[in-house]
């Protein structure tokens, strides 16, 4: 008798994804690879789960802890302790055990200090992104597995359309990030899954606070929002939602290359920006050819939003003399004798 | 004093779309007009207001018999009798009588009746709009106002959303279509201005039963998925949703067209498809690709969906040996010696 079919579903989600690491760091061709041991074997390659203790990075533990060895990896654990909760360095211990309970190895807890730059959940990514970060490259891992499933890719996809800033917001998370660090086996599997498989193999898992409580967008959207959604378009919903993800993700690569190419063809000899040919351009194209002139004349990506390219737009397709247009990061654009002239002020 | 400010609202969002009408039927150089009264002046053009009788519409109506005659435009108004309730003919006539109270002329209603392709609400929409374009042309009339709001926009966006078939689905519903026929002045405006409009007119509205039933898709979004989305993620998701319809139209027409171009560039000399320049493409332009090939082949745009295009595109870049694929009105696609064949069988 195989395993439970959450448990299979898990395992061949990482299974998967332990093959691309292998492909990964493994030179493509072997041919003239002297056969034999070699004197100075490589060590095995090390895979680390990203782990909270919650039941979907529970059951990615023990996916990669069962699969793991069958590949000659070597499988470990690291789990953030972001210091935001009373005795959140006692639970992050007990994760420590449970994840030495799956035998991986290394395990450790590392605690950090969480900022509050963009607001209580971008502070914690960041502050748990650099600890990772640091873990990988101190234990030379070859990759962190991270538990995110169809569910929350879902609610990202639902966060980037609230934000109304176009595709590349709808794209929600890619399942290889961090030029290949960050790998996502459960994007395309459900929450559901994820839980009976802990439940299935008895694994105790923690249930964050954080994930209840409804001072989160996430959290009100997990709870109410999402559901009430479900009730009205049907069940398909988070599966359409994670298709649209990929499916936008892919259109907003196409269409930034686009525009990386298009921008050499919009400008003078000195580099300048030409109104008349970026008027040419398809409107997506332009947008796109813009916000890069912007960022790079110093405006933060994160604080140019739809309706400063808008705005940006009208001196090229709608100009009545306008002025100078501000925009953040004390960047200024301006009209000036058929030139669009971005620079800090 | 002037108008109250949801009045101001309704009658400039119409103003603005009666120029662009009469920017369009008027030629664009009249250098050469001859001054002086023509012998036989054109008559005045004709708009019409498609009406049902519910606050959108009524609102359309009021502003069109406002503007209409102040840039030398007849206002004229429809009510289509979907005949799908008991006495829909009788409010029919009731809409009549409250169109003609406001001055319009000509104002009639059309009984149609409903079929059954594609469900209910496909079904009426499309019995509607062939009944509006025969009375628009029965009228010489240049163009039709639609009283689609912001919020319908919304809702139409997270239908598309539901279906998880990419962003052309995410753009809703355009501000012209119909080659210019068809108008929605609304389409930046909220439900509820219209709302208020009516009522400080003191013009009687119907409250359309469909609208919220629960039977109907949209009638569930409007009641409860949408409010509970916005509960979750803050009052500008209609607007968040409404832009990402815009500049979801914009990334897809200039990606449409990318895939116009790259079609030809594909085809060998007997114009078959061959599968190396198409596995060179970007992904979401390949899909397209695909996609058009898939049409022009016999299958119904209506009835081609992702997964079809997914199990297309993996005969090209994830080929072992796959056998024929079925899509939609019995198109096979297959690969032929690095060739992709895509016929009905």
């Amino acid at each position: 008798m195989g395993p439970h079919p959450a448990v299979a579903a898990i395992r061949l989600a990482v299974r998967r994804v332990l093959h691309d690491v292998l492909n990964d760091i493994t030179p493509p061709t072997t041919a003239t690879t002297v056969v034999g041991a070699a004197p100075h074997e490589p060590p095995p390659p090390l895979v680390l789960v990203a782990c909270s203790g919650g039941a979907d990075s529970m059951a990615l533990a023990s996916a990669l802890a069962f699969e793991a060895p069958k590949l000659g990896i070597r499988a470990g654990g690291v789990t953030v302790d972001h210091g935001l909760q009373e005795g959140s360095d006692a639970r992050a211990a007990e994760v420590v055990n449970r994840l030495a309970a799956l035998r991986l190895d290394p395990v450790e807890a590392v605690a950090v200090s969480v900022g509050r730059d963009g607001g209580p959940e971008a502070a914690a990514r960041d502050a748990r992104y650099a600890a990772l970060d640091a873990a990988a490259e101190r234990h030379g891992a070859a990759a962190v597995l991270l538990g995110h499933t169809r569910d929350d890719q879902a609610e990202t996809v639902l966060l980037g359309l609230a934000r109304g800033s176009g595709i590349r917001s709808l794209s929600g998370m890619a399942a290889v990030t961090g030029a290949g660090r960050y790998r996502r086996p459960f994007l395309q599997l459900d929450r559901q899954t994820a839980r009976k498989a802990c439940m299935v193999q008895s694994l105790p898992v923690w249930d964050d606070p954080h994930n209840t409580d409804p001072a989160y967008t996430r959290s009100r959207l997990r709870h109410d929002g999402l559901p009430a959604l479900e009730k009205a378009l049907g069940k398909g919903v988070v599966e359409a939602l994670a298709r649209t993800a990929q499916l936008s993700r892919d259109d907003a690569d196409a269409l930034d290359d686009w525009a990386a190419e298009a921008d050499a063809s919009v400008r003078d000899e000195s580099g300048q920006l030409e109104c008349a040919k970026l008027y040419a351009l398809p409107p997506a194209v332009r947008r796109r050819v813009l916000r890069r002139a912007a960022i790079a004349a110093g405006s933060p990506p994160g604080s140019l939003f739809a309706r400063h390219i808008e705005e940006l737009d009208r001196l090229i397709t709608g100009w009545r003399g306008q002025g100078v247009i501000n925009l953040p990061g004390r960047v200024e654009a301006q009209r000036q004798g058929g030139r669009l002239v971005i620079r800090q002020g």
